[in-house]
């Protein structure tokens, strides 16, 4: 028998940039190759950039994201726990501020029977990371190994583990890249980027939170919905059930931001006493989920997340999850002081700008300005009153949390001035804007 | 008296790249500090490659062009011979095939009282490098010392030396990463290349020779156009007087074709014997060199330039010059053996491919494919027929120089099918279509 003649791709690298820049597609084969050649390091940062900014202003079609994701996913090693006989299934957030839903939801779905290897990130700029979130608990380690992630998994249904080097080492270098090279901001980039370190997860099921507003990575409700359509089609090209929910992300998510106290905020969530706004959304996640996982009636899987979450079921997996990863939740770290902000006049709260809260918080040093700073888990804010609240003067707006350091008079006067108070009460306005 | 207060101009090189990404200029500061520290090796060349692709898309002005053209100029030495007492005044053609104008035109320029201090190139694919023709003369020498380029300078009024290291630096770094990156073909970063290079020769005046058709870089008259108004508004920003003169290049320019034909053609134009369309194109632009440079009337310096070439004055620099670089006249290199194209039908030459034979020409061994490529001198073509001719069945239509090899039936076929044969005789075309 004949041996099938296949001849070898041959990559012109400038001819497939040039393609790219004069806004042509590109073949599935040049894209494996380039994005491979990359990330083994066998193609120089300079052409890689060069393709990167050519993407920026010709963009990528749908066909093409799902190859350059697909392509990025296989730079590394994929995970498969589809052996443990449950569907797995994860949530990916665009990030805000106070977004500590992944620490609630986790826990429902795997109550409800779903596997959630999650692998999630640390936090840089504004938007804090669930990573940061429990390493403020005593013990917890985020960095396990693949044996351990399994058995944890295995055991109690949901783990969470920081990035590892092994998950797409291609999108690892193209993401550095890209943050020195002016094109973070191509969607199409974006959305490979998200999805190839989601999908090396070895999903069923994708759940996509969108952040829309001022204090999120997409500021229109337009730019949110493109985003969350591009992850839709890459996700379903690639075989996995992808869903996105599109939330408000102006004030932040609950009362709570910072490192420890998002993590009592999560305790009370699943014991019954966090935010209704807040536990709805983490129960709407987590039912798409479940939805999406057993391939069930949204209706239906919203009941099983509700009486996950109601039977203490889901703070049982919680409390398993964090002894399984080493973690004590006695021992959470208290603040060393409290300073109360007070309202300078009487008024409703019209606007909390969120963006400002985090910016301020990471200066203080709840986040990272840089990948090499440390976190004071200690330092947070608690709303005392929210977007709506009438309030009269000398009312408490905020207590800020104090870390190793006293915080400094310009980083109260900062987060003080996050509130804004006007003389009629604002319009309400729902957190869940649309599911795509 | 107190010091002025200059703050620090600190450059944040995505931002940079990011504003030119969105159509913004760049300060004078950002483009100095860039191409300064680019020069230098102290900024990477992804984020290099990602600028030049914004550019590509997004362009450069005539200010941020003049900028860029002298930062990259002062990454390196600036020669500066105006001491010797005469303007000093170059020539660049933005290359052609058969151009061997620099060759009779830099003797023409200095009998007329001009300095020339012409630092030319090696050819790369199809347009010959001036270097590489007058390399074809036994002894002669294109690398001379700063020292030995000034004392030839002083005493026969030109020479004509290869780029060195440490000209412009930072362009010569620039020039190889575009051309690994799919950025080469941006009208700016072309404008800026040719510029930084010729400014650093410390220029009076400067004239260009724009080649605009198919066997050119730039095969529209607009396109020749606006590449002539950027570079005159480059040069005339930066003080040197500059003008341009638009040429037809589409049949090789003069007869030869060649590296050691080419100089002997030359040497026939200096005494009196060349093909007329290429000495009126010398004087043309020899006049325009000494318009400029001795700031008089362009009828007066076309006088004073005819007088140079039929006075013998122009051919006795000529010879001075190549003696002053090593060179002995005598001993060109002869070809080997000869072939002749014959026409295979009767009727009027109504085209001839320059690029086409150039492009075989590189094949045969008279130019470079790759930049280690060595050459052999003594290949060329020889035009026995020119555009408009009539011809009758096996009349002449080019003779082929043969180097150490011979030519392969294959190179001949491929010489003999740039002559296109028609019933009626072509138009005729000037080859000077405008001055600008």
């Amino acid at each position: 028998m004949a041996e099938a003649s296949v001849a070898p791709h041959v990559l012109h690298v400038p001819s497939v940039i040039a393609r790219k820049r004069d806004g042509l597609t590109l073949s599935d084969a040049d894209i494996r190759e380039f994005i491979g050649r990359y990330g083994r390091g066998e193609l120089p940062d300079e052409q890689m950039s060069a393709l990167a900014m050519a993407v920026y202003f010709k963009g990528l079609d749908d066909r093409e994201t799902a190859t350059w994701t697909e392509a990025m996913l296989r730079s590394g090693e994929v995970m498969d726990v589809r052996h443990l006989g449950r569907p797995v299934v994860d949530k990916h957030s665009t990030g805000g501020v106070g977004d500590k839903v992944s620490l609630v939801l986790a826990p429902i779905a795997a109550a409800c029977g779903l596997t959630v290897p999650m692998v999630s990130g640390r936090g840089l700029g504004h938007t804090g990371g669930t990573i940061d979130k429990l390493e403020a608990i005593p013990g917890f380690s985020a960095d396990l190994s693949a044996d351990s992630f399994e058995r944890v998994l295995r055991e109690v249904g949901c783990a969470i583990i920081g990035a590892t080097k092994s998950i797409a080492p291609a999108d690892k270098r193209l993401y550095a890249l890209r943050d020195v090279t002016g094109t973070v901001a191509s969607i199409p980039l974006i959305v490979a980027s998200i999805m190839s370190k989601k999908l090396a997860e070895g999903l069923d099921a994708l759940v996509l939170d969108v952040k829309v507003g001022r204090a999120a990575f997409m500021p229109t409700l337009a730019a949110a919905r493109e985003l969350a359509r591009r992850m839709i089609a890459v996700g379903e090209r690639m075989g996995v059930r992808t869903s996105a929910i599109l939330t408000r992300m102006e004030e932040p998510l609950g009362h709570m931001i910072g490192n420890a106290c998002e993590v009592e905020e999560s305790l009370a969530c699943l014991e019954g006493s966090g935010p209704a706004e807040l536990v709805a959304l983490c129960l709407e996640q987590a039912a798409t989920m479940v939805a999406r996982g057993h391939r069930i009636d949204l209706d239906e899987a919203r009941a099983r997340a509700r009486d996950a979450l109601d039977s203490g079921r889901a703070r049982g997996v919680f409390g398993r999850m964090i002894t399984a990863q080493g973690g004590n939740l006695k021992d959470l770290p208290k603040p060393r002081g409290e300073s109360v902000l007070r309202a300078p006049a009487d008024g409703y709260v019209s606007a909390i700008d969120g963006l400002r809260i985090a910016q301020t918080l990471v200066k203080m040093g709840a986040g990272r300005q840089v990948a090499s700073d440390t976190i004071d888990p200690r330092i947070g804010v608690r709303l005392e009153a929210l977007r709506g609240d009438n309030v009269c003067p000398g009312a408490p707006l905020a207590t800020v949390f104090h870390g190793d350091k006293d915080p400094q008079p310009e980083h109260l006067a900062a987060l003080a001035a996050a509130f804004t108070l006007s003389d009629s009460a604002p319009a309400h306005e729902p957190l869940i804007l649309e599911r795509a």
